[in-house]
């Protein structure tokens, strides 16, 4: 494969316009949209609408006359489509963590007889503590965590277990879990199933109603482009949304928040998930990023994901040099997400050496080297000048260098 | 007292300056700021460059070029001189109604052996169905919600109270409690005490550490101006920091949340009350809007909000037409927060005339006509301006009209 292979794949490629959607720095090559993902341009003037005239000139008056107060459910109701949800089931609020918990307890109240949360060491680590906390909360009568690994995963789905927790696409590895099976196989066992979608949502196609989930969770900040700490969304099917109570019982999910009653009565629909106030800055910069889906096909986002994916191992492959690098991702293009990772012992200074050079990927702990694929923006041409910097710093061992092997604060 | 003493008051005030820090619309007299602060001029600048510069260009490499990751705790420590905090004890995170349930959790930890938290009927409804969110998840055998008259606190500050959760200022008569006294009084009965700061952070002295105050919570965005929405903060005094957890326990609140361990070990410090991921969007207005208090002194602002009051409600009672509005807030300045709240049964429809008059005002139900005095940018000539557009709608019945008794939406 050679650069004119590569302009090649650009110039057919159905999504390359949208990269002009985004302001992406010039001389950068930025493959860590799985992290953060980038700047849409309609974001700037929204934020800029949303400051200036709606707060500064219209005040208070906006709750209505800008229809904040709809935020929540206005911009769920956008990311419903990317994650396979009919409408009335999403809802835009607070941040994963805090979904998530609420999420585990109305998971917990349906299984009201079982105590276990079941869950694969190596999830995301924010899923794990939450778990943690509520077990910590109710103590072990009522909830503990269960971790297991990956693979072990349907063995041990027994009758003991209430709720089934896990990330669809992992966030070291990029791999991607078969969501309507182990849906499927959790149901057979009477287990609720929550997943989160932090690596998914926008990276693939994620079918929620397809696969019968009962609950979600989301990132906003990540393939989804809502700008840094953006707010999360979750996903409640319809079928629960009656008979479930959540306890982070805030205000904006009170039936009727303005009648200022003494007594909770809850929404009686996804509403009834909020808490507190919607951030309505940072909500609007994510409904902004949203519109860049309107013509998109999560199917097409697919097909370009993989064919990055395999760009990358291919040149990775062809280059002599490059052979310590090994990928930990699955080579089945069908069990990945849209990330690539390869250990090296010196993944944190290669990693180092690629960011001075232009080249944006991450390191996850130990020895893992990120490469984000974000189909919406990445080019095969970014592919290429990746692989082609990083075939440099490990030709010339520049990564040795001292300056490199800084110390960790934030990756 | 006429228009000439008002000018006088305005020439005279040492903060009349401040207002020169504020975007505000021209021919509209803002007194709303209790429920939504006004836009500090240097917010919009800071949001820009957030948005462009530091997340268009800089991407990922912003949580340490920026150093967004330590925007919690440089918040939190921007607000504790306001809430009368040494350092150490306020972090920026979440909302209200989401770090309320943190610090109830933890409270009723510390008084693992009682069950009650007691709190006032006419408390803001969130902090109550907090509680009750609470109580449902745990049961009434460890935590039940007791609410009172305000003035029968001390008689049932008993031995099976474990914690008093109290908002500082009535959100709609804007009574001020007694911090001192109640948390004294608490303190011999061997009560935790959780303090509600939303409509008294920025409004008025607080003095937290002086009253010996365990925890207390406080919202960004009426008096300290962060935008609709702003993240809340906490507070929680030192000598709980190393005894206490919380059950909200995201990655954030880790000690080394990049080491991602599957372990939950919560930081030593302040830290770990945070959950996710911060907002730095929010969090970046918040923090530019806090630069606004660099050269204010509390007392200033409480002398300023008491000369504003009391010349409002002279203004008042000097206006024949004018007193079928009954003052629901004390008459005592000592005794109230920076708002004053009149009843009137025409009260929404009232309110509805005065914002098209350009006064903005607010309801809350069931006949509270509600005014804001924000000392920063309010001036006595808006004061001036509020009388006497409000003595026009009373004394030609304007509000009477249809247009004025629409629904009620948002308020």
């Amino acid at each position: 494969m050679n650069f004119d292979d590569i302009i090649a794949l650009d110039k057919a490629d159905p999504l390359a316009k949208k990269r002009l959607e985004f302001d992406l720095p010039a001389t950068t090559v930025y493959l860590d949209g799985n992290s953060l993902g980038a700047l849409p341009k309609s974001v700037k003037s929204r934020v800029a609408e949303v400051v200036s005239q709606q707060w500064g000139n219209d005040l208070i008056k906006s709750w209505n006359s800008h229809s904040w107060i709809d935020l929540p459910t206005k911009v769920g109701e956008k990311i419903a489509p990317i994650v396979g949800a009919a409408q009335g089931q999403v809802i835009c609020c607070d941040c994963i963590s805090v979904n998530l918990f609420k999420l585990l307890c109305s998971a917990l109240k349906l299984k009201s007889e079982r105590t276990v949360v079941l869950s694969t060491k190596d999830n995301f680590p924010t899923d794990l503590y939450m778990v943690q906390g509520l077990s910590n909360l109710l103590g072990p009568d009522l909830c503990q965590l269960q971790m297991v690994e990956e693979q072990d995963i349907p063995q041990n789905l027994t009758e003991s277990v209430a709720v089934l927790l896990l990330t669809q696409v992992n966030f070291r590895t990029g791999k991607l879990l078969d969501m309507a099976k182990l849906t499927q196989l959790a149901h057979n066992k009477g287990i609720v199933v929550i997943w989160d979608l932090a690596h998914s949502a926008g990276a693939l196609p994620v079918e929620l109603d397809k696969c019968e989930v009962d609950f979600a969770v989301g990132c906003g900040y990540k393939y989804l482009n809502g700008g840094p700490g953006s707010p999360a969304f979750l996903y409640v099917a319809k079928r629960h949304q009656n008979i479930i109570t959540q306890p982070l019982s805030g205000w904006m999910g009170h039936a009727n928040p303005f009648a200022f009653d003494a007594e909770y009565a809850p929404a009686p629909t996804i509403n009834q998930f909020q808490c507190g106030t919607p951030n309505v800055i940072a909500m609007s910069a994510l409904d902004a990023a949203l519109d860049v889906w309107q013509d998109v096909n999560m199917f097409q986002i697919r097909n370009k994901s993989e064919a990055l994916a395999e760009t990358f191992i291919e040149l990775i492959q062809a280059n002599g040099c490059l052979q310590n690098l090994a990928l930990c991702s699955p080579y089945d293009a069908k069990q990945r997400g849209s990330q690539l990772a390869f250990s090296h012992n010196n993944a944190f200074a290669i990693c180092q050496a690629l960011i001075e050079k232009g080249v944006i990927a991450d390191f996850r702990a130990p020895n893992i080297l990120r490469f984000g694929l974000t189909p919406l923006y990445t080019s095969f041409e970014d592919v290429w000048l990746a692989v082609a910097t990083l075939a440099d710093i490990v030709r010339s061992e520049t990564y040795k260098e001292q300056r490199f092997n800084i110390t960790l604060k934030v990756t």
